[in-house]
């Protein structure tokens, strides 16, 4: 199933992002496992919870959890490696975060949810593990001053959403059309910089 | 209903400090709703989880995420009022206090729990937002270390509980009585810079 | 029963290290409850959470929470007692992280789940509370760090795990090697200052 093989790119990918972050902190071996696994399942976990969507992906497949920590010591044994492919990585990124937003919007519509919860639920999953990874390494994550990482999820969210309910098409073709125009727009937006425009309280108090 | 209206009043002046928080940590957009969001409705979404309280406020009625996500777009466009309307918001922010802890009572009551976990459910509707907020704009959460909050909440979640279960009043009065109580203990407790004795392990160990 | 009482040690243990840890961070009397409730309780609540393990142990028996707080409340008094006590505390520490992995072992057992769950559950009811006492702190979590202290979670879930759903023996026999073989562990990695190789990407990076 297509959705089964994004999920596992995705949750290796971020996984791997997790264990290079952890790695820029000095930790031991359980701490980069740790980080690794909060920032592949951290996002669909908390989406779950919220949403009493139970039992927790990686609690009715543990072999996922088997499969981070894997991922996670390889990337600890090639960071070079891991660090030169960025390009590589990037993609693989964009990936994860629009199959994390599907699989988000996807739960919602399950739960019988609407427009509303359905992004709101891709934005949780597709955001949430890296806001937990941040946070675990003490910094202001990421996300909230970055490239419209969570944009892209929001539109992810939006478009699979509306293609299913309204349009009613095949699962299979919304997934591979809400995945071609959302990671083409991420990577757009890597590409060119484009960033969302930063509230900032004190400048505009001074000024 | 009172309790609805208290409500919306006080998601919207919570999520609107949440924005002010943001702001002063240049995120952009995302990052200013999110916390936003986290502030205004993270209380009541920890109780709900800890409580098994499904489905979630936000998630049974989704307008409530829209009208905190305006709330604090409004703020990030004129910080200045907002900062400038001390007062005023202040009283806002000590009737959302007070409104979350009675609602965290009312759940526990609804659930059939007693006394100590009303007051415990009053207490974390009341505090968890801002000290999510706080940890996301990574500071020590300022409820551990200022003027008496998780007291107020803690007081109000104890008057409401005791007047509801004992003395059997109206639910309406008891709201109006542990509100007027509560605010008012609240304002005095900003005016007089009232403080619970601050717990110092190091320099006890120096003295 | 055996378990019970192991629990009550467990949990005052871990909430007076919460209690001396927010001492450290000027809080106050309530920031110093609050820590030493979320070091107690946080980790075997998260456990909860993510298995659907309801009602959560302090909402049936509520009278922990109060036995928390009057914890907490005496280490703030004879803060230089318990630092003086080095070696009662730390051993009181290791029983108490023996016993949160096997009550987490137990409870994946309850739910029907297997091995990686059973161990997964060991460990986040043994490390979880401190991970979310050093985030409130705001310090990048201890357990990330230092001597193989998740290791032994491990462990420990590991063999009760194993011992029950294998050997099939009884319940106090296995609670019982499980903790003498884990608090030994655990005291043998302080003793000799054991840790678990450290990752460190930058240094790989510059090598």
């Amino acid at each position: 199933m297509l959705l089964t093989t994004l999920y596992i790119i995705a949750i290796t990918a971020e996984g791997m992002t997790g264990a290079l972050a952890a790695g820029k902190h000095k930790m031991d071996l359980f701490g980069v496992m740790f980080i690794a696994l909060v920032t592949a399942i951290g996002g669909g976990s908390i989406r779950d919870i919220l949403l009493e969507h139970y039992p927790l992906t990686w609690v009715a497949h543990p072999y996922y959890v088997v499969l981070i920590c894997v991922a996670a010591l390889l990337t600890t044994k090639m960071p070079r490696v891991v660090a030169r492919s960025e390009m590589v990585f990037l993609t693989l990124d964009a990936i994860g975060l629009v199959t994390f937003s599907i699989l988000g919007a996807q739960v919602a519509i399950d739960k019988e949810y609407g427009f509303i919860i359905a992004v709101s639920a891709a934005v949780i999953t597709g955001v949430f593990g890296g806001i937990l990874r941040d946070i675990l390494c003490m910094r202001i994550p990421l996300v909230f001053q970055k490239e419209i990482y969570a944009g892209i999820a929001l539109l992810a969210g939006a478009i699979y959403y509306i293609l299913i309910e309204y349009a009613h098409l095949d699962i299979t073709l919304v997934t591979l059309i809400t995945l071609v125009i959302g990671v083409s727009m991420r990577l757009l937006a890597i590409f060119y910089k484009l960033s969302l425009p930063v509230f900032d309280y004190e400048d505009e108090k001074k000024g």
